[in-house]
């Protein structure tokens, strides 16, 4: 426990950070997390008067999902599921966390951003970062040699969220990966034609996918002049290209990787090559590129890919882009990464966060991405067996960003349960016969609702089917009781009929079909 | 870092720890442990000759789950969520961690049982205990007063795992509750409902529900002579009646709690009382209980309670039994737990799960269990506005090792992928025949897979249909391509046939309904 002279120091310069932020106008974001800060330092002191303050939040970075952002969510995962299972994919699970030295040397720089958890005695463990480490840790542990699998589930990093842009500490990866020795660039086409058939299908607007390769772009920097052990450096450089011009790009390698300006404009002159299969082609006779061993495999396997890709119809997609660089290590083939045409409105991100963005609105960047990665599993086989690999993740939280605000906008209700039928009364003291009713539906397997008050208002029960959407209300009244039947009201129309108890279910199931 | 002699005196006495467990002949479980911890001893060392020994291996208590394992998973979760829609329910989802302030004071001595995050700077956060604590928070941050929800998630418990038993220190758990100030007992009934037919629908055999109320102990423990200090400590000890005999619990309260032999005979012979509303009813006629004004409203709660059981049917399962404890904290009213009547296989745990079972095997104990909070929310809200609640609680992972064993010993396979055709040939060179058509196919909504060879042999393509039981192969060649037919082949009878390409996708939908 800090002393509390100074802990009120602390809670002093802390208010004045509040104080400037909001002079200075800064986003609510970053107002509210200081604020935050302030009120967890007041609870520490215990308070004005000792009492203490609890602040009552999520985590930063991190959000609920209410009913209807969940029915959203289902809606999402339900089609890129169906895409998965219709190529025949599996499915695994693995823990939240794994040894932290599962994770150790695998996210270069990024290492910084792993949740560790507190040592309580025992391994030292870290939150998953990402769901591939996981599946190569599980590849080399249970010596699986052959999967098509995909796996969906929350990753966590210790960045700075813009939440506003749908990015989080606790997000959703949802990753189709193919283990295994098979001959080229055959399951690398199916990661494509995955990513063309789900963005399709999510129908968020135009779409291109950017395809390279690792094996390309180490050719091209040997025969630019880079030295090798810039490789790796200079990729970062040139990944920044999507979001940088290429004069700054190039600014950064001159003066902050020490190239030499003709080295920088040689890849300069590379990067901004664009095309298909023919640009592959053109560059196989390209008399520096196709003489390094590393692009010459790189730029053929590209050529097979696009005649694949031809097959499966969707080369009205797919680019094969120089400057596509990707951030991660564990990449050693085909790289790619999926962009929506689409820009997020300007009214819905914060004022921070437009900054570089042009009027239109900020650009949702990339939505899927992935590669080869031949050698990752090696690094956990005891016997550095390599299993192959590619994959593909898409990125989930992006997707639902764009498609809950698409759902704001519309007119159509977001439904939040699927309940077919209301069981209610227009009369008191009818609880238990509403409830008889409400028990036969279920073991009929309807999905109905009874209010849980003796005697509600027939009103309130009309006005709950309003608000939450049940088409149905099947009311039950003394006459009816002794007639044997049911007043079945349709809630849009107000028509009501009476029908036999007997025909009931099969009425119900009729009308909600 | 420890120092090096440190080192090698720890891995001396781990050697020493794990050559006594062997010479004890202990479960495989524990000796596992114990090598674990000496190899990460020895990979601190540096091994050896330096070399860095990396475990292999998932963090203690976690495991994961293969393709197998998933599909059993999803057919459970599937039964269950279906139920809790067919109720009406809406579902939710909170963060993995929550701020540990929120966690404290929730879980009385299993506190220490938390899993805290290291302290990297921001703010303290602990991985949620349960779905419960999560919930009521996100009742109180989102103001909500009303709110039918369920939410299936994992939760953490630094527990001693008995992993054979389907005990981890990751599992699911799969919630159903209704929040919301109502008649009394209307939405208690419906969670017993929802158990009921969980159960019934997961057909594990002959079940159980126990039925209890908070107030009911409290009042039989104040007529029985306990001082109102010791309500909780001696509630804990009713609890353990499930595991011991009765003569060991009486022991504990008089020998460790401080309880007279003569309060704990009293208590003694309540807690034998099982029966369902005319035991209710028979204890409100008791002259001391019925004077006890929370004995009072609990057993006229449970009258209630039984009458709407009657209505739904299912008190032919459901239990009214005083001995009923459950030790969390935060219940207020009614308690209840589901148990199986079917025991695990002894063959299936191991010799030191064994103690104190009988010989059939080891009781698979509860599989549900939950009850009334309406504090709970209350300790968030910051002017302490209460809302009551009433859930349950499904023991899933008991449920998934149940199904697990089930699948083992029975002859039907368990499917892992949906497929419903392999594309193949049996002739050299078609490798882009194949992928055309397979493509043809997904276009269509078809599961297809081709297997990713230029030339695969006919019958290693047949065998993968075996494997994975896909049910037809449609088989391209050369006079099939000139004919503009393909071969569809059932799997199973060998049968084949010639169907016109434009007719494929349909005869594909009608043999894989």
């Amino acid at each position: 426990m800090a002393d509390k002279a100074q802990l009120q120091e602390a809670i002093k310069t802390q208010g004045e950070v509040v104080r400037k932020l909001k002079s200075e106008k800064a986003s609510k974001e970053q107002i509210d997390e200081e604020v935050a800060k302030l009120l967890q330092l007041k609870a520490q002191l215990g308070g004005d008067e000792g009492k203490h303050v609890f602040v009552l939040k999520t985590a930063k970075g991190t959000r609920d999902y209410n009913p209807k952002q969940m029915a959203i969510r289902e809606k999402v995962f339900s089609i890129i599921i169906s895409c998965f299972k219709r190529h025949g994919a599996e499915t695994i699970d693995t823990p939240v966390f794994e040894l932290k030295e599962t994770l150790t040397g695998k996210y270069g720089e990024d290492s910084k951003l792993i949740y560790d958890l507190k040592d309580q005695g025992g391994e030292l463990l870290s939150l998953r970062y990402d769901l591939t480490v996981p599946f190569a840790r599980y590849l080399a542990l249970n010596k699986i040699t052959n999967i098509k699998r995909y796996h969906i589930a929350k990753v966590y990093r210790r960045d700075n969220p813009a939440m506003t842009r749908g990015r989080y500490r606790e997000f959703y990866q949802c990753d189709f990966d193919i283990a295994g020795q098979y001959d080229a660039m055959i399951p690398d086409a199916e990661c494509l034609k995955i990513v063309y058939e789900i963005l399709n299908e999510l129908d968020l607007g135009d779409f291109r996918i950017k395809v390279n390769d690792r094996r390309i772009l180490d050719g091209m920097f040997a025969v630019c002049g880079v030295p090798d052990e810039k490789f790796r450096t200079i990729c970062s450089t040139v990944d920044k290209l999507d979001k940088m011009a290429w004069e700054d790009v190039k600014k950064e390698m001159v003066n902050e990787k020490g190239l030499s300006e003709d080295v920088a404009d040689r890849i300069g002159e590379y990067v901004s090559m664009q095309g298909g299969q023919d640009l592959a082609e053109r560059l196989l006779q390209d008399p520096k590129l196709s003489q390094n061993k590393q692009a010459f495999a790189g730029l053929t396997d590209m050529k097979l890919l696009f005649s694949y890709l031809e097959l499966f119809q969707v080369t009205d997609k797919v680019v094969f882009d120089l400057s596509l660089a990707r951030g991660l290590d564990y990449y050693t083939g085909v790289i790619y990464e999926a962009i929506l045409s689409q820009t997020i409105p300007a009214s819905v991100s914060t004022p921070a966060e437009q900054n570089g963005a042009d009027e239109a609105g900020v650009s949702v960047g990339s939505v899927a991405g992935g590669g080869r990665y031949d050698g990752l599993v090696g690094m956990f086989d005891p016997k550095g067996r390599k299993v192959p690999c590619v994959g593909v993740s898409i990125g989930i939280e992006r997707i639902f960003s764009i498609m809950e605000q698409k759902a704001e906008t519309s007119s159509e209700k977001v439904r939040t349960t699927e309940t077919q039928v209301l069981v209610a009364s227009a009369q008191k003291n009818l609880l238990e016969e509403r409830l008889k009713l409400t028990s036969e539906l279920w073991n009929a397997g309807i999905k109905a609702e009874v209010l849980y008050k003796k005697n509600p208002k027939l009103l309130s029960q009309l006005q709950h089917c309003e608000e939450t959407g049940i088409p149905l209300v099947a009311i039950l009244g003394e006459q009816e009781l002794k007639d044997g039947v049911v007043k079945l009201r349709n809630v849009a129309s107000r028509e009501e009929v009476d029908v036999p108890r007997a025909d009931l279910v099969d009425e119900i199931k009729k009308r909600t079909l």
